[in-house]
């Protein structure tokens, strides 16, 4: 019997305990993915309490709380803090088995030194202690990047975004941990939405383009690139229903584009010819300027309308779609690759069946840019617990080459959630190390250090081509792997 | 080395057998789903031999047979009693890793006191042994319920049944097992079959209601939901090709009922916006009555013609369907949702690649009303052995609360399968109770007791609202639990 | 910690390693599906490096250099054969828990004795040893076949071959392994190919029949698969995208297939309901000669343009297909059965996902034929590794016997392949061990050694019905189970 969550929690042999307290435990962190609010990290924001970091935005644990029949006004509503904060911790005890579980304790662990778990009963002890611990300016949003270790870190941004915090924060010598802009362009990419001639106008402001063609659109999207890659930006994120393919001439498209400008509705396939076009042409600047592109699809997103109607999006109540043509998929790297202007690219579906058929298409589009040019994202949002993570792996590997894996990102908004990384490099470590053990894999501790660092977070520096360096432990000759491949 | 189904069966850790003996193992069962007779509990029937029990109407295990090459004669067919039990033993021998396996030996150690393992050379003994037993008394319907330790079973029944057997079982005192109906209005809710307009007939009069429009077929079924709500009932259940949504005016679908009552044959569409409004008004019908839906779907019966034109339905010619558009489930519910009618609800997919959308779209549909709202069902059918139940219940944990689950049912036509709630709570004990072994939950055990003692009984008890007591385990902390999360 | 690949291989339990080296381990191999070159048999064809063995034509091994950012030219370019070595070295470093990782060292330990692991350090050390090993006389095709222990093979053959090298290996008494054709008419089954009717013209001189209509085509399939049968051909093959069904008159095939001859373009429904008459004639026809048909599915081939254009076909770039209509499935093996002439037929999904549905049907049709009629392939392709073929075996038990299944076949294009066998008997053994060990099956070592030699050998023998004893653990009581059944 194992103590609750120890030292060697999640590691169940003696060569998974040596490759994670060797090799992973210490690697900083590079967080790829996160959607933290860089005006939280600029001002350097402080937290009254423990409700407001952990309730205050966070759906996964509102989705539990209803699970447990508990009242919306202790979750989202106007019920005091406190009497919040019990509510989750009785729902906690029902969460046997679920990642919050695991979550939760490691963050009280990690930050807040709580040794216990989480209970009616130790709710006040622990309601108590973080806020006590939350009072004190270690604990403000900087404090806490740096207490984990974090090296870089990317927000989720509109191209119309000014980027001021990044611009500032760039300029504060008092914080050395990187704060980069990602660029998300998902409202240009919803010509289904109410606003979007609307956006299109704040868009053309922010670039100073004039958008009233397709063309335009794509020409103000580029000047925004450039912008935000004169902020170290490196990295575009799409969040789609699913990876489409559907061509058409580039009169087609200009015909859609105006007819929704001019306040038509697009029929189904108008937008899917839309879309494609669309996500072509960023395709192309991606590869142009060197930048990754990360696919998300698989969601259906608020599918609770009242719940939606008195909450607004990120209320908890998104689910796995049901679509996702890997068909269309292949189609579309195809296209891009025809011409060899196909980025670097990761693939990240919500849907866990659909890891075997992503891991055989992402194959059939490597090449000698990089190696893991195209990548499997790490287990996603609703996947983003111990199995998911490990079926993840076990998918990757036994396709293509986990040893290139670029691995872990938190993918949130709160400044406690970098324990994920943690998390996951013992889910990571476990299973590498389950097949030493078995003999499955040899005890060469050479190539074993350089698969665990890489994956922990070397191959990320590798992959995104980030201006931070390599752990101490990538040798002159893991360099030397990755340069002479070609 | 273990011994062969020893009393520590499927508990691979010291946590995973405390659990099990000290919660689980005594605990009543509320068999919330079946397929028994009531007639037959009512007659207290007494079976000539074990092949009628086992091999009378059990289509898994025709299935099997089937698979081992022997003739039909020997399956449904006109041999001897003594000859279709031997091929049945001799299957067995190749039935590795099949949950048959493991329900029959359960069944022959736990009714019979048959110790060894059913083979080619022992099937002599166990069919003398198993019939000398079934002629005693104790073996009869009844005796066999009640050494099952079953509290209340529902059947399964439509809704222009008389339930006379019901009603007289309700006024036996000689029998203390609650026998309840369970409403299915399948017949109801399929205007492709011939033989619709008939049923029809039979219902308005069972209903004393003139069935000559929609409206008046909803009121049909609402008075004979109020008899059966009379006679106990609590839950409704619905067997579906997938749960559809496609919405249509009152007055069309009132044309479309005119054009099936007069004999036209509806479009797939036609049909489709039938099923969505009949399944509609059920569950906000459910929903006043504080009903439980049962969604049961993914099911493509009857595939193989020849066998279904010798035997009928139920001839184990069924299998998984290939449709299950989420995006309709979530529709549905989300209709009803809106309105605030959505009944507490349990939604069953055969096809076991759907658990994680199932788990996110669920998550999307709880509220106060009642802990789990909307649940999950446990494995069902294909997926009813220990690698479908463990799936399901840690796809459950990842994404919502096991310890809220309603756990197990039968779903059997057979008085010795009781068995099955045994196998399920050692499944789901060795979860637990691994998880508890590798330090990934507390061992505390008042928590650890609630949630098993919650799966294997309570939770149903207070999920369904049946007129039976919780668990001794169950304490006044637990109902305050309970009561005072709104 | 085990050493890195022992004896014990994959062998977690005890009563799984004396499974595997009792029962499993000296058996000899029926390899019913692979892609070697009978006229390499006939000819006894040397190697000049193990470059040329590994990575002349093994697209799965270039997959892996290209995600490890290998240039095209080190794979399948002009680089010196040991420069592509040390890249292939290199990559396998990265490719932990991949197939590829084990496939490759089975090999180098059995069939060249290397007891190390490859990598950059040892990768001149086993050039050199296998270079010097294969310039032997017992390393030709036919030493390596005989060294693998193989009894027969099947090749994959084109209905218009001569198949003279089969003719000539079976009048050649030097080397008694069986090479027999294997019957894969998919050439015959593509209207939508360009080069589809001069195709007919050479089958039709090969059948000496003029193909002018779907009748003729039929009648010289019909003469080609009388000639297959006299070199001993039991089994037939499809490569589907799925499996379909459509089905139309024969007058509107006849029309179909007119329009296709007189070089018209068929539309999207016509091809579906060419391709299902033409299945359900060849179906017939299996089931006439008591021959296997085989249906492989589930695959989206050549997705990169580029590199389907440099390489051709089976260059390492297809992928998982998105559709599986199991519904269209099941009516096509129903059609068949309908009118009895449903033939032996085995099923594989190249999609994981599809393990349970497959299962779920196939047991629909089982019947008194053989046991197994009906079998689902082992697992396949992208799925053919530990987790993979654990995966099927599992759902195979679940769901139907795994004790009747046909087990392992290679679909490989090289004799250094056979040990694929192992791997899968090692995982099964080490599958089947485990239930023993943890006492979920008795420890009958009869029944376990008809399994378990069933699995390896026999219960194909058996079920092909090839001139080929099978194994001297097949116990007369096992003939007479298999022949007593009806």
């Amino acid at each position: 019997m194992r103590t609750f969550m120890d030292e060697d929690f999640l590691l169940s042999t003696e060569s998974a305990r040596k490759l994670y307290h060797r090799y992973a435990e210490g690697m900083p962190i590079l967080d790829y993915h996160s959607h933290v609010n860089p005006r939280e990290i600029y001002e350097d924001r402080q937290f009254e309490n423990i409700t407001q970091v952990w309730l205050g935005a966070d759906h996964y644990k509102w989705r539990q709380m209803r699970a447990n029949g508990i009242n919306e006004a202790y979750i989202t509503g106007d019920a005091p803090d406190y009497e919040k904060f019990c509510r989750w911790a009785k729902t906690l005890e029902m969460a046997i088995g679920n990642p919050l579980y695991h979550w939760s304790h490691l963050e009280l662990k990690r930050y807040f030194g709580f040794g216990g778990y989480l209970c009616r009963d130790t709710a006040r002890e622990v309601w108590e202690q973080c806020n006590a611990m939350l009072a004190t300016a270690d604990y403000s949003a900087r404090g806490l990047i740096k207490m984990s270790n974090v090296r870089l870190l990317c927000t989720t941004d509109d191209p119309a975004d000014s980027l001021i915090w990044h611009q500032r924060l760039a300029k504060d010598d008092s914080f050395d941990v990187r704060v980069l802009p990602a660029w998300r362009p998902d409202r240009a990419f919803a010509p289904e939405k109410e606003d979007y001639t609307e956006y299109l106008e704040n868009l053309g402001e922010a670039a100073d383009v004039e958008i009233d063609s397709f063309a335009s659109l794509v020409q103000a999207l580029c000047k925004r690139m450039d912008f935000f890659a004169g902020q170290g930006c490196r990295i575009a994120d799409h969040g789609l229903e699913y990876v489409m393919y559907e061509p058409a001439s580039e009169k087609q498209i200009e015909g859609i584009f105006a007819k929704r400008l001019a306040g038509g509705t697009l029929s189904r396939q108008e937008e899917m010819q839309f879309k494609t076009a669309f996500l072509l042409a960023m395709g192309r600047e991606y590869h142009k300027r060197n930048w990754v592109m990360q696919l998300h699809y698989g969601v259906k997103r608020n599918i609770n309308t009242r719940l939606f109607r008195a909450l607004g999006a990120d209320a908890g109540v998104d689910s796995i779609g049901s679509v996702a043509p890997y068909a269309q998929l292949s189609d579309f790297l195809n296209a891009l690759a025809d011409t060899d202007e196909l980025p670097k690219t990761i693939v990240y579906s919500l849907n866990p069946a659909d890891n075997a058929a992503i891991g055989s298409v992402i194959g059939c589009f490597q090449d000698d840019t990089v190696p893991g040019k195209i990548q499997q994202g790490s287990a996603w949002w609703f996947n983003d617990h111990k199995c998911g993570m490990r079926e993840q792996m076990i998918s990757l590997a036994n396709l293509g080459l986990l040893g290139n894996f670029i691995g872990m990102l938190t993918d949130s908004r709160s400044f406690l959630s970098y324990t994920r990384h943690e998390y996951f490099r013992r889910v990571m470590c476990d299973l590498i190390g389950g097949w030493v053990e078995d003999g499955e894999y040899p005890q060469d501790s050479g190539a074993l250090e350089r698969i665990v660092r890489g994956i922990s977070y070397d191959n990320a520096v590798r992959y995104f081509g980030f201006p931070v360096r390599r752990s101490a432990g990538e040798t002159a000759e893991g360099e030397e792997n990755a340069e002479s491949n070609g």
